[in-house]
């Protein structure tokens, strides 16, 4: 099929896409559940047995520059190796191979390109349940997060992507005549042309917990752009990466396009790329998901390159009031289980006024909604088979490293409400596990919670009044970043302060959620994510500034 | 009247300038002649008056952190002290005021702030034969020029920065029902609202010859998002800045809005205080325009704060072919005459085959062409009145002794074809004058011509074959920078080869122009004016990327 003829077999969703970015409405062209009521056992099966015939075998990715093999990833579920191995690159080599890619690329429209992308979205879809369970293997997640997470959710943050895209392109016209009178000689007829060019290869750093999440967003709004995709996978997280840039590089051959517009550079921990790949002249873009640490080195040390950076924060939570108790809390409870809270929306300081509660039945003392968490949070946890489902696995050695710590300083700081275990996952056994560790601890003591704990690890925080509780909060935010804030009121009053506190620190703040969704869920095309106004990121998954400088405009005029 | 009354009233203005960003058809609601017969004498003598009303006395600016007086303005026209001071303010106080206005400003909708921004173009615009005058006085353009320059070319590239930042907001919504559902749950329907968020304290730095072309554009653009803006004029060019800011100002207190929502930071050559500027923490956003060794500086030096710069490049010129000899080579000679060849798209390197350039009754051969275009800038040049409408005056005394320099060199390596000289101005008899320095050079001796010599300097460079001369035009532009390039060719081919070769160099090419109009103008909403691809700078007057990124996006959701 032509790009021209893909734009057309695509050109519904774009504009359905387009749609729900204007209106921020519910849309999705794909299934976000692995049901095989709907998919039939077979893509089931197939997907399974994909993912099995990787291990131990060499992925089969053809690609410039390869020097060598790589890769040493370990399964969270089994911590055994996955045993494959990938292509090593020479980042020189790769380097030239994309920005010969970029030249060829040159000459496609928005219209083709959003054809293509469209396509290779689809084509992503179609690798959901193989990829679900090398994101299971990798990340650590449950089947059914894998499955969206790194499927039909992640894909929709990609077409997203991709519509604003297109949008920033189709802004600029590909011609015009332009008149205008010149005093005495006259009106003057110009004839003028524009074209849209691409900045450079574009690094797409991935992370560990969420492979594909910020990767499809990265991919479509840089390929959109003209701009060649180098993904760097976490060491710990590149089957699903591969998958995904296979499956890339054959539909650009399929289409007669230089597959170098998307690349591979992976790596292991031993032998890190990431550095030399951002160092690289030709790299003129940065898409980085990861660590606040790193994220802000990379904001402070490529002044001339675009940089786009997703990190991590203090996600906080403000109780003033509960409306509905049981439904909130049980909500708050989900959010701290939830892949065992190694999300970058998952919530860590939970602040709780001495005073109390405010709820439609009378006042509840802050003991009260303390205990009423924590129960939560155990009848959460009650049976491995529960655990499993909603904790899955820890995706690191170092979060249990992690646990370990904060529990040894929360003993002489604070109190351990609620100890953090390992459980027996029903189906592997040999997982790694750990359920929530939930502390205790006075306001006063910030060092134990003003930082990211990435992992199972959330503090209940003491705080004199409603007021302290908000203004702590929003000051964690100023100070630290986050990326989702949740507060609880049913006085509109305070929930008006509570939102102003937040945007003045720069953060979006969800309000009075219930346990009906999760929580923490970003919708794509309707949640901003990451306002890039805290420390928690630069950019916005995704808004007109995600896209609009990664191409530019040259322009030819000529009298006509 | 109400910001809301204001929007009304400028409503069709506004719809005029989105319709021509998207068309980049010719629009302005100004005009750009001082005719006494468009705007009466009154006016006229009104301007000059207010100009000299000016002169040695202090201009009347009430700003915070004024701590005392700065400013020391010579005329380029007379050579001496314009002996107006100005507020002398203290970085810190100034930035804690500005982002005080910040906050009150905040509650402003897109539509408010476009009437607002509306209402102060046009009231930029009733100030323009002051601003002539100012404009000549400072920067020492002619009166015309000074009078477009600062008047309705310079607001009409504002107001199409207005329009762009309009829409960039705009395609936010305010808010959103979403509805999604969540299998067992069943549907959640979720209310968003979406606030869009300012940055921080712009930093405008303008420049010496233009010292409100580049100010306008910033002024709205940060304006219409929210962000406070401090204006720092060139040392030599305050007191046109001094003139918007006391309008801004006096409009907005008339609205009830903070006037600290622009201030300037006027300083002398001998105590400077733009690093400073730049570097305190409240400034988010640098808008800069200057010199390209200071553009770079800048580039380099802020990572973390969003930069915007229009510096200079050497702007070349490639002749294959002619098709109308001589309203071509008028055109380009009026160009290297045009305000002393002080402006960012001046041409300056004249790339010539030594093979002669074909024209439709036969070929000229390289020293034909060469003699054309010098005897042409003589003859432009003929009377000290012509001179004076052309060339205007020398801004700064770097220029001459500059122009001592490279005619020192060009005597080695190349020679004078035409020698620059006061002229005596008619109406300045101490007026800073020089007339154009035409020098050739062979091909090789780049190291004459590969960089901006910022005055009436050009060279007509002997290459070998057209191929040739293209090739070093290109190169040029990749290596040291261009805003504006020029070729003449009626070879399909060879026009084509330019515009391939001049696109991957980062440059815009304007093809063929004839003296009708001059070859350098800039048309708001239809040129986009300076890349960003090559050194030059990063910004391009106006397209989405300028406005996209200078607000974010903070959201609040909520269950229905």
């Amino acid at each position: 099929m032509s790009l021209a003829a893909l734009f057309e077999a695509h050109k519904d969703t774009l504009d359905k896409a387009l749609d729900a970015c204007r209106t921020r409405s519910f849309f999705s062209p794909f299934v976000e559940s692995p049901s095989s009521k709907i998919h039939g056992t077979d893509k089931v099966r197939a997907g399974k047995e994909a993912f099995e015939a990787h291990l131990g075998t060499s992925f089969d990715l053809e690609q410039p520059g390869t020097v060598g093999r790589t890769g040493f990833e370990v399964s969270p579920y089994t911590q055994e190796p996955l045993g494959i191995d990938y292509p090593r690159i020479d980042v020189d080599m790769m380097m030239e191979a994309a920005s010969k890619a970029m030249q060829s690329f040159a000459h496609t429209t928005a219209d083709e390109r959003a054809g293509l992308c469209l396509e290779m979205a689809f084509a992503f879809d179609s690798h959901s349940f193989e990829n679900a369970h090398a994101t299971m293997h990798t990340a650590g997640q449950s089947y059914l997060m894998a499955f969206s997470g790194s499927g039909a959710n992640a894909i929709d943050r990609g077409v997203e992507a991709l519509a604003y895209a297109y949008k920033a392109l189709k802004d600029v016209p590909t011609e015009a005549e332009w008149e205008k009178s010149f005093g005495a000689t006259g009106v003057v007829k110009l004839k003028k042309t524009y074209r849209t060019v691409s900045r450079g290869v574009a690094a797409v750093i991935c992370c560990a917990t969420f492979p594909l999440w910020n990767a499809y967003p990265a991919i479509f709004a840089n390929l959109m752009t003209g701009n060649p995709v180098v993904l760097k996978p976490h060491p710990n997280g590149i089957l699903p990466v591969a998958i995904a840039v296979k499956k890339a590089r054959d539909l650009l051959m399929q289409h007669d396009l230089d597959p170098n517009m998307v690349t591979m550079a992976a790596d292991t921990r031993a032998e890190p790329i990431t550095i030399d790949l951002l160092k690289h002249d030709a790299v003129q873009i940065i898409d980085y998901t990861g660590s606040q640490r790193f994220g802000t080195w990379i904001e402070d040390n490529f002044a001339t390159k675009l940089v786009y950076t997703e990190t991590a924060g203090c996600n906080g939570v403000v109780i003033e009031s509960l409306k509905d108790v049981d439904d909130m809390l049980q909500g708050l409870a989900n959010a701290l289980c939830g892949f065992s809270a190694q999300m970058c929306t998952s919530p860590q300081n939970i602040h709780i006024p001495a005073t109390g509660v405010k709820t439609p039945d009378g006042t509840l003392s802050y003991e009260d909604v303390r205990d009423l968490i924590v129960g939560k949070v155990q009848k959460n946890i009650a049976t491995p088979r529960q655990c499993a489902g909603l904790c899955a696995t820890i995706q690191a050695d170092e979060t249990l490293t992690l646990l370990s710590d904060v529990r040894a300083a929360a003993q002489k700081a604070g109190q351990v409400l609620l100890d953090s275990a390992p459980y027996e996952h029903p189906d592997f056994p040999k997982a790694r596990t750990a359920t929530p560790l939930i502390v205790e601890v006075p306001a006063s003591d910030t060092s134990l919670y003003d930082q990211e704990h990435f992992g199972p690890i959330s503090f209940i925080i003491k705080e004199e009044t409603s007021e302290a509780a908000l203004a702590n909060a929003a000051n964690m935010v100023r100070d630290h970043g986050a990326i989702s804030s949740y507060a609880y009121s049913y006085d509109p009053d305070y929930l008006a302060a509570a939102q102003n506190a937040f945007a003045d620190a720069g953060a979006s703040l969800w309000c009075n959620m219930t346990g009906r969704m999760p929580i923490n869920f970003a919708a794509a095309y309707s949640d901003y994510h990451v306002t890039g106004m805290n420390k928690a990121g630069n950019a916005c998954l995704a808004d007109l500034a995600f896209v609009a400088s990664r191409f530019r405009i040259i322009q030819f005029r000529e009298p006509i």
